[in-house]
């Protein structure tokens, strides 16, 4: 058997964290450095990641999101947040980047960044949200499997009160939303729930050949 | 720096696959397990992995998303849909696998039960298939990383149309919609884009500590 399918099996979503268990720094820069590399629609990486370490924040944040222990007691908080209105503006930071990176000109992109603007344009507000929000889910799947892959655990949410993330974080004066909130550290040797098996479909459910 | 980190930095969205070289079926089967324990809300997996053998029919799938090459040339392609319309009936499979899995009776997961179909059924059809289809891009990127891991390249896409897919893959009589489309296998020696260096935001640009 594979190592990534151990370290998935592994994994859980972990109900309560050990708070005096903390992840190194080595291990939080590979974390951050695989985020960095996660893939996106046209490479624009609409994403932000706001690493929450005040204890006065998390508590305003544990209150937002059913009082759920993991979001003040695991060793990190991470809420990916998604822009809402991508523009011209952000296709043109991108082909920047792509310029300075690659070094090369900008007429040398200059058809790629007009379609890219022109699909941006395209959609509505809501489309673009959604696109964004897309975006989010990639950079959750890859965070659950470089965790599983350093041994440490985390928690995916989407139970949480968006408008209250996205007051306590000032997220709406940045054109952005929070999309996931994510804390992560180590399982706390009284969870349960890392005893009970995995509960997942048979593969014959899961995948059809044609 | 961690072996995450090369991988990734090894991955590319390939352009031009090698259509001599093929996955193997031990790696592919490591692939399709690691889809399987890919996490979902809830623990639903509200998905389908369709993989395409069918030479005819990728030839036709070739010609609804803009005729790119990868989905003829790789050596593997995966559509993942999505489940258009969750309703009770999904939850109760679902909860007869956990009873099944971990060996415990109906009434000790009536609660969660019920609770998951009151979220399902307060939920409107598009909104529904959108909680769906988010779930497709967590497996996406597992799917990236995986493949990385094991050396596949693979070049995930959103351009297509979805209506000339569904009609081909005989999704509207599955209650499911094409998500994403996949092709994996390995770069070809010609494919220039391999050379070019990867271009992401440096992390103060996707960081923010609180």
């Amino acid at each position: 058997m594979h190592t990534i399918i151990k370290d998935l099996n592994w994994r859980y979503a972990t109900k309560k964290f050990d708070p005096l268990k903390k992840i190194s720094p080595a291990d939080f820069d590979t974390i951050k450095e695989s985020l960095r590399l996660v893939p996106s629609s046209y490479g624009l990486q609409p994403l932000k990641f706001i690493i929450v370490t005040s204890t006065g924040l998390r508590e305003k944040l544990h209150s937002s999101a059913y009082n759920q222990s993991q979001i003040v007691d695991a060793s990190h908080l991470i809420i990916i947040c998604s822009y809402r209105n991508i523009n011209d503006t952000h296709v043109d930071e991108y082909i920047a980047n792509v310029g300075a990176t690659r070094n090369i000109t900008p007429d040398t992109t200059k058809g790629y960044a007009d379609f890219m603007k022109r699909t941006v344009n395209e959609m509505g507000e809501d489309q673009k949200l959604q696109w964004n929000k897309n975006q989010a889910y990639i950079a959750l799947g890859q965070l659950m499997q470089t965790c599983a892959t350093l041994k440490i655990d985390a928690t995916p949410m989407e139970g949480f009160n968006t408008e209250a993330y996205d007051t306590l974080l000032d997220l709406h004066n940045q054109n952005l939303t929070a999309s996931l909130v994510v804390p992560m550290g180590y399982r706390h040797i009284e969870d349960q729930t890392q005893h009970q098996k995995k509960v997942r479909k048979p593969l014959d459910d899961l995948f059809t050949t044609l």
